[in-house]
């Protein structure tokens, strides 16, 4: 039984020592001179005290500092936990002590943040972190190590932190390898945060792959587009909010290096996928979580256009059954090395989480008869109305079909005769009325799925990877006063 | 840990049911037909009596029906043993009651071979086997199973069985991807016999990787320039006595599609390398054997010219380390997943073979100073000659450069003074005599290295895998009074 492979990114730079690894602002380092970086970060984080074993909090942006930080924490045989930076003082304080953190690494931007915070460990700044001393680094990985640590979000209870080890990084990357292909000079653009396992785990494909990474600060549709169009990437993984703002700010088509568009995220809303058609966008549905180290359901590119709206079939290495009947709706059910070993301190939930080697995922989707999975919803959002269910996401589609609609989120809000109702919050671009936006519905859902509030706002509430905060918009109904 | 994934075939022909698996002889069968046949088969063998566990012998051609009963018996959870179907009566017996086999299966031309046998076991001939019925196949492949067993050619002692796990086979495969890349329209050509691990490998590659395989009968070098000037496959397995055919009989170029010409079976000579440089032929010098189960060690695209004659680099998940000092020669050792986990009934020749999870491969090699392997010769052959070591291949390079000499095999003699001395066997193309031989040689190469006798054949004694034959170069020296 295989129980290592060989530290990657000395690997990595051994192999291809001169291919480009990072682009970002204009500057390009190769896979030779991140390894030397992080070789120097290792070596500097050493003489401030961390040693294998540790787990640290890692509180950056998406720059090279992040980069270099991640992959020195890899040779020191440090796990990091990955920090959200739009989290309060208290949550960050929170995941800190759950952890037992023997430091918080932090980009000098959030300084301010990390004072505030009224914990004991280590505060250490990347601005101060680099050392021209050699540092001795691990020959080899234990796919058993816990490599990352990410909390998730949890709509209820704590957050609990995800354990993600060397092999489900491993397993994860090839596994997305063996679907969507590898060339020479692949390049994957990353525009979502470090911190979440979307954009980590570009960095870890990166790396294992032998291709590049083109890294932003920040989501900016006007600059992805001139990117894509000018062939500065094959790949970019985004979620529905982002592809909407490519495509409304897209004239003319991509360049034909461009070959992936990998949407995740959630159900997407079939007017989107339908529009990207039409630009012969090559959109790769996918479905996946911090739990799965990223992926684990993809649409072949075979099935991109006939099955459109389905999340796709597991990749090679994985398997996915419903909790129900065949081909009935019920809990989505997932199986593969790429799977977290489990919640930290969390046994209650983990004998929940796991059952016979396969892990509940919470959601709900049903798999048609030739095996595509269609997630339906989050199973803790979804809507029981008079004893139907209604999934927000279908009701979400509907609205954004219509012209005037340019974000659209549904939650369950209590009614005494139903139990729970559909409350939608829209975006528009130009006036439209409830009544209208309720006929139109009426037109395309059956009744008991038509919102019975509508609202408008000037825009949603999302997190930092665009993720819908449904609880935000269940607290916005409150303050409305229902209604 | 991860010990199992997902039964490949199934899950290739659920994912991609409709791409080409297999191409033979004009005919071409998808993944979901493989798979069904695989079923049929698998059926078929269970009424035989074959059950999980089990080990049978297969002595086959490489046809369809070998890729049928291969899939089947993974299906079936029994290890296969490859038969060589050059073998005498002897040694195939010799094979069977080693694994102590519970039947041997048999292509019908093999029929009079299997009837020679005297050995208790079932004998089933491939033309019998299809059954329309129902089969129950394994949902995953545990890692750790024995999925094939192929002897080791041995210049010395009786044969090993090398036992390769279905671990081994995946991780070479995804090893093979990291370096190679992967693209969907893939396709291997595979003239090399199916009972090697070459061509073995490649029908494994296939089922993970979701691309196919171009099955020849035998290797036939106006057939495949035709193949690969039309554009038949993108990638295809040789060894140099087969490179020097394609290219000896090669008109115009072949097509753009055409990627890799995967360069195994030993160091090849330098003017050979030279040749495919100069007709843009992309070749990747690789170096593995059986014990590898295939590749371990391969040429990166990038250096495959100015790197020429070096097998490269490592496999990703791989290792490779030298028993001797920095750049010096000695020992090849390698480590990695793919690597066997041993030969069959052979604890002494394993407490030899394994050191701290480091396979000796008995093979000679340095590695200069940017980590690239140079493979000298298989230990096993080293010529001592005055204390002096010297390495067959070399001296075989030389004699290859001269144009007169199409083939060239050199083996250590016994001679009184020297304890050995090189004695060369050449295949000619034009009149040449061993005077101006001797003189070519002693030009290029030190004094103690030339050979001493010269002798010319019509062809050189080499295995179904092309591989020199040196003991029967022995023979012939010995049979010839000793020059």
């Amino acid at each position: 039984m295989t129980k290592s492979v060989p530290n990657w990114l000395k690997q990595r730079a051994f192999l291809t020592p001169e291919r480009p690894a990072l682009h970002f602002e204009g500057n390009v380092w190769t896979f030779s001179e991140l390894y030397e970086k992080a070789l120097r970060w290792a070596s500097a984080l050493e003489k401030q005290g961390l040693k294998e074993g540790d787990r640290v909090g890692l509180l950056v942006q998406n720059t090279p500092n992040a980069v270099y930080v991640i992959h020195a924490l890899q040779q020191l045989g440090v796990s990091a936990v990955l920090l959200n930076s739009r989290l309060t003082a208290n949550e960050l304080l929170w995941q800190l002590e759950d952890t037992a953190a023997a430091a918080v690494l932090y980009d000098p931007v959030y300084q301010k943040a990390v004072e505030e915070l009224n914990g004991h460990f280590f505060r250490i700044s990347l601005a101060s972190l680099s050392s021209p001393e050699g540092f001795s680094c691990r020959e080899e990985f234990l796919l058993d190590d816990i490599c990352s640590i990410m909390y998730t979000s949890g709509t209820t209870g704590n957050p609990k932190g995800v354990q993600q080890t060397y092999g489900n990084h491993w397993w994860s990357a090839t596994g997305s390898a063996l679907n969507l292909g590898l060339q020479e000079k692949d390049c994957w653009l990353c525009t979502v945060p470090l911190f979440h396992i979307s954009g980590y785990s570009i960095l870890m494909r990166s790396v294992i792959y032998g291709t590049s990474v083109r890294l932003y600060k920040r989501f900016d549709e006007k600059e992805i587009n001139k990117a894509l169009k000018r062939g500065d990437g094959t790949i970019i993984s985004v979620v529905s909010a982002m592809l909407s703002r490519l495509l409304a700010s897209l004239e003319g088509k991509y360049h034909p290096h461009f070959r992936c568009m990998l949407l995740g995220g959630g159900p997407a809303p079939k007017p989107l996928l339908e529009a990207c058609a039409e630009k012969q966008i090559p959109v790769f549905q996918t479905y996946g979580m911090t739990e799965t180290a990223s992926q684990i359901v993809t649409l072949p590119p075979e099935y991109s256009l006939t099955k459109l709206g389905s999340a796709g079939k597991p990749l090679f290495p994985c398997q996915l059954k419903i909790d129900a009947e065949p081909h009935s709706e019920g809990e989505i059910l997932v199986k593969g090395p790429n799977v977290t070993i489990g919640y930290l301190h969390r046994e209650k939930a983990n004998r929940t989480a796991f059952t016979n080697g396969w892990f509940r995922t919470g959601d709900i989707g049903y798999v048609d008869e030739e095996g595509f999975l269609f997630v339906l919803d989050r199973r803790s959002d979804l809507i029981i109305s008079g004893g139907e269910n209604v999934y927000p996401a279908e009701v979400e589609a509907a609205l954004l079909s219509h012209p005037a609609v340019s974000d659209a989120g549904v939650v369950g809000v209590a009614d005494e005769k139903w139990g729970q109702v559909p409350a939608a919050f829209v975006v528009v671009n130009k006036p439209v009325g409830a009544a209208v936006l309720r006929q139109f519905c009426e037109e395309r859902l059956a009744k008991y799925k038509c919102p019975y509030y509508f609202f408008q706002l000037d825009e949603l509430p999302r997190n930092a990877s665009k993720k819908l905060l449904r609880r935000e918009l269940k607290n916005e109904f409150e303050k409305r006063g229902g209604g």
